[in-house]
């Protein structure tokens, strides 16, 4: 991937270069209308914001969720053979079956807010390499699994809430962090989904390994996602883009969406503005990636599974945010007074 | 009410010393299936800890929402001829009204996740005294609101979420916290439903000459409700406590309901160990009651509108925490290995 040239990168230049912008037009409809609903001025927070968030993306006046995708990635990783999750790798598999018979949390939080959810097998026969040793991915198996992404959306789809599954992928994210942002490895790491202390040292130890074997490629974002990433990471870096070509307003999960999602900002400051963070998990300094992408967290419950559950929590939220807006009547209409003077 | 034995004395502290504690062996049960899930354990953060406080109160190893209930209610303040608000004081039964007719903004929150709305309009005709000049409301006033704070509980509510409308009822509520809490009236004060400068500090001064006028009655956190409070703060308070009696978690919305929420508190520091506050408003200083009160909020979205819909907020994702707890498959289930060693 070395080359300036390859497959991936022209393909992912050329769509950066596509990206619409918001649309004011949309945003000035939903601020005059919602300036109208019965409600002091602003009183609704964040909620407002949301609508007029929803309307910028979907570049429409009249902004609507009637068809919400939870898409969630399921890769396995080659690093995974390190020990550094407190789970066996066979789990990704096991748990890609939980989601497919509705046995996962993904599964409930879906039902709870009429939300779609499509789990997408990324190779999992296929484990990356272990980045301590070779690269993750290849250039080709990068693009590959970022156009299943970008070809993971429904027609319709009109609010996207992007998830993974993969044991060992926190390690994975934690070192894109590292390798984006600087500091040591230890600052971006957490326990994923229970290590020890002698387990989070190993850990930190594999990432430092693999900083340092691929570290004169690393100040190229394209290459940190080719080899330090994984195929769930690659594939939602491809949703998200093809999300915003589409007008499809993007709720972005936690630590391991997050890296994905660092490293189409790092290609592109304006890449993520029609993506919304969720929540803030606990996971490694996932707060401090926020800060970093500007991103205010919509929920923070201390959740740390990953399979999207932060973003559907969040995904319920917005489509209430939006009843407000759709369904709130006008001072006019109901026939309360407005402000006095 | 100085008689140290009037009837709402009597009938309140009869109810305190009735209060059922938390279930431990429901927490138990919850916990104990809780390990058993196909997540890592404490992954779901906040939600977890939901399942088990529904459990604890509702005093069930099987927590259930099936009932979930939204009570508004609504009052008018003798206060509010101040000058107090930045919106007339005919607004109450406007409101009132809008609810009626599913105009409002919490109206549209009840149907996104499917709770039931009540709206209790108390004696609407009839504001409380200006605080400024005589107590806001007699020892009976405050005990028939609280009685019909009490009443408003429909038989097989297994969530209570509540709420308030009145026309310069967060001037009530800022004099409710300076006279329990201290520290001067400013502290305390927000701009309500959107006072300029000017506003907000005529606002303060009519707080401070309220509590200069009842200064020597104000140790009393029941002279505090009664002097200063309103019909729906005190209907409030009566609901939070008849819910502990019938065993029904409760979710308290935001500045205001946390005043009535502070009286009782005050009154006993165990009488809101079954409330959960739905989220922090930025009106007044919210945010540092609920310190006082030991509650950390579950939303932050800056909303700060009142009529329980912060609650209501909070509500869906108590749904959805439930539902993972209700629905989710455990280890040996779905064939999914455990934690390694």
């Amino acid at each position: 991937m070395t080359e300036a040239s390859s497959p991936f990168r022209k393909d992912l230049h050329r769509l950066l270069a596509l990206m619409p912008g918001p649309n004011q037009e949309a945003v000035d409809a939903v601020i005059c209308r919602d300036a109208q609903l019965t409600k002091p001025p602003g009183s609704l927070g964040r909620l407002e914001e949301i609508a007029a968030w929803l309307a910028a993306w979907q570049r429409d006046t009249a902004p609507a969720i009637q068809s919400p995708l939870v898409c969630v990635f399921a890769a396995n990783h080659g690093v995974a053979q390190q020990g550094v999750s407190a789970f066996p790798a066979d789990v990704t598999r096991q748990m890609a079956a939980n989601f497919h018979n509705g046995g996962a949390a993904i599964n409930q939080i879906c039902k709870s807010f009429d939300l779609r959810l499509k789990v997408v097998e990324l190779s999992l026969d296929h484990p990356t390499q272990d980045f301590t040793i070779a690269s993750a991915m290849s250039s080709e198996e990068c693009l590959a699994a970022f156009t299943a992404g970008r070809e993971a959306l429904d027609h319709g789809t009109d609010l996207l809430c992007l998830g993974e599954m993969g044991i060992g992928n926190t390690t994975s994210a934690a070192a894109i962090y590292a390798a984006l942002y600087g500091n040591d490895a230890g600052f971006w790491t957490g326990r994923g989904t229970g290590l020890d202390d002698a387990g989070l040292l190993r850990k930190q130890k594999i990432i430092e390994m693999g900083l340092t074997l691929h570290r004169v490629y690393l100040s190229d974002p394209l290459e940190v996602l080719c080899r330090l990433g994984g195929r769930e990471i690659a594939a939602i870096a491809g949703a998200i883009l093809e999300a915003r070509l589409r007008r499809i307003p993007v709720v972005l999960d936690g630590y391991i969406v997050t890296a994905a999602a660092a490293i189409l900002h790092a290609l592109d400051p304006l890449a993520l503005d029609h993506c919304i963070a969720g929540h803030v998990s606990p996971e490694g300094a996932h707060r401090e990636v926020l800060i970093r992408l500007g991103k205010r967290p919509l929920l923070d419950f201390g959740m740390r599974l990953g399979e999207a559950s932060g973003a559907a929590m969040a995904a319920g939220n917005i489509k209430a945010a939006l009843a407000c807006y759709q369904g709130m009547a006008t001072f006019a209409e109901a026939g309360v007074a407005g402000k006095n003077g």
